[in-house]
């Protein structure tokens, strides 16, 4: 056996974990080193061979680690780390600022090639995923009709938004898609539907003692943007029930391709649909396998960043070609 | 603009059709020349300015098409034009006989190989994107239970056994996914299901006049590998409403990979189905976009044989990466 893929991690978050707990379901990598901002004695690792060594040591692990999994956040950590850590190590990332990804695509992709490194970006389900079934159905079906649909599941963002309003103690935001905007769209008749007609928002707000609930509602429902382009929900509850009811980490979505072939009277409808107890889990997992794909193109020598649609996926899999073409095909 | 990709198709059938219109949704794409074993005058093709040929003439069209796409059958025709053709073209086929995969991908790849072209292999829906979704689970989620269900839709194979048996004039059997099963897979338990569980076998049987409708019933159903192991319903009906009712080209089914992760306590479900009007269209318009990816994947010097799980999906589409990563990630 070859020997074993040398994984690090920079950042101990959830998604992190998930990175975790996914190489120790993969017998070909090892999880060598976790990096980090904080003091490292103070983070406590599930791995026992795993080291924690300050994200400031960072360069003398350049020949110690085949793949870096960067698991920062994407509004702050990764536009600096991306670019940076692409001089030192093949990566992978979540990045999912998707309005931001072409920008941040080229910073990353000539730190690399300068380095002779090679970088996946925007790794997970959405973007990830979910972006491969939305170009899958553009490139069979040109002209078709294209529909993601997320939840049941937090929208961080959105649950960000409402703890900036004033009287608010705790908030969390559910996006769910309408059931009959999944109805009408599987007819395959490819409706033209408003952001209103497939999302509902739902909120849980704790409001502070005192605190006026009816402004609050109102403040979120017309917060524009966010919710007032919705049918928004507000629910107020106990800060006990909050903390019960509330910290679980589902989530979840749709992406259907509606389009139509020969003289146009076929209905062809493709669906891709994950029901995830576990998000940060899942995008771990799926940050794992782009991480051994990374690490075969770089060794391939194919360097410069990429994303998920650039990889064939025979790459992400601890099997050889032939198994694959076995088992799978 | 780059001048089109010039595509040859191999044979007239359902398929080929299905390739024929999904070519003319391709602006970069131009279908040249159909290639027949039939009398070449005899094929009335629907585009106007497409050249039909004898078969026996394909060598000299070796510098006027850039891809060649196979629409034969998997049993006779595909053994041997598939290597006899990748010796003079870049091709596309739709091989499904999954059992032959690994011995047709050898010969096709030393063809390939030996005259500097590119073959993607046994591209289609199964094997194709369904075989995309298996390795995906196991890629992502390693020890997933993955269950691929077919249907609603015709199996030939099983339609072709019930012709065969005396006093049966006409004859079709659809492959029914079972509701209770698919329930029963999307609770992400992994329950094991056997042949009998996972589908129903529907017969539409025409008996020819006299025939003892009872013994008929009885040896499909009894049919070992075909029928034995499934519950079968087997339904006489009149030629007339045969004709009317069961010439329809539908098909689908679905992917379904259910996977834990963390310390095990959180499922991880992914879904990928397609519900087909037309089974020859949607292939064919798989087989189109693969074929821009061979041109694509030859020009790069790529040669060899492929199959769908060595091709980057961005190869696929028409848009640029640029355009790509802005529309779809």
């Amino acid at each position: 056996m070859e020997r074993q893929i040398r994984v690090g991690i920079v950042g101990y978050g959830n998604i992190a974990k998930g990175v975790e707990a996914a190489i120790q379901k993969n017998s070909d990598m090892e999880l060598m080193t976790i990096f980090t901002r904080r003091e490292p004695s103070s983070v406590a690792v599930n791995g026992t061979n795993v080291k924690v060594v300050s994200i400031d040591e960072i360069e003398k692990y350049k020949n110690e680690i085949d793949v870096l999994i960067l698991c920062g956040g994407s509004a702050n950590d990764l536009p600096i780390q991306g670019p940076l850590f692409a001089k030192m190590f093949n990566t992978v990332d979540s990045f999912d600022n998707h309005a931001k990804i072409p920008e941040y695509f080229a910073l990353v992709d000539t730190a690399a090639k300068d380095s002779g490194k090679t970088s996946i970006i925007s790794v997970g389900w959405d973007p990830g995923l979910f972006s491969i079934n939305r170009m899958l159905g553009e490139a069979v079906l040109p002209g078709v009709a294209t529909y993601t649909f997320w939840g049941k599941g937090v929208s961080q963002g959105h649950s960000n938004a409402i703890r900036r309003i004033k009287g608010v103690k705790a908030g969390i935001q559910y996006t769910i898609p309408r059931k009959e905007a999944l109805e009408q769209v599987r007819t395959g008749d490819s409706p033209d539907l408003t952001a209103r007609e497939k999302h509902l928002r739902q909120c849980f707000v704790v409001a502070e003692e005192n605190a006026d609930k009816e402004q609050i509602a109102n403040e979120i429902k017309t917060m524009p943007n966010y919710f007032a382009d919705y049918d928004t929900e507000v629910i107020f509850i106990s800060e006990e029930e909050f903390k019960a009811n509330h910290s679980q980490m589902a989530h979840g979505g749709l992406v259907i391709n509606t389009g139509r072939t020969g003289d146009g009277s076929n209905k062809q409808i493709i669906e891709f649909s994950l029901k995830l107890d576990s998000n940060p889990e899942f995008t771990g997992s799926i940050l794992t396998a782009y991480a051994r794909a990374a690490y075969r193109l770089a060794q391939e020598g194919q360097t410069g960043a990429k994303t998920i649609l650039d990889v064939p996926l025979a790459l992400l899999s601890s099997k050889s070609p032939e198994e694959l073409r076995k088992n799978f095909l």
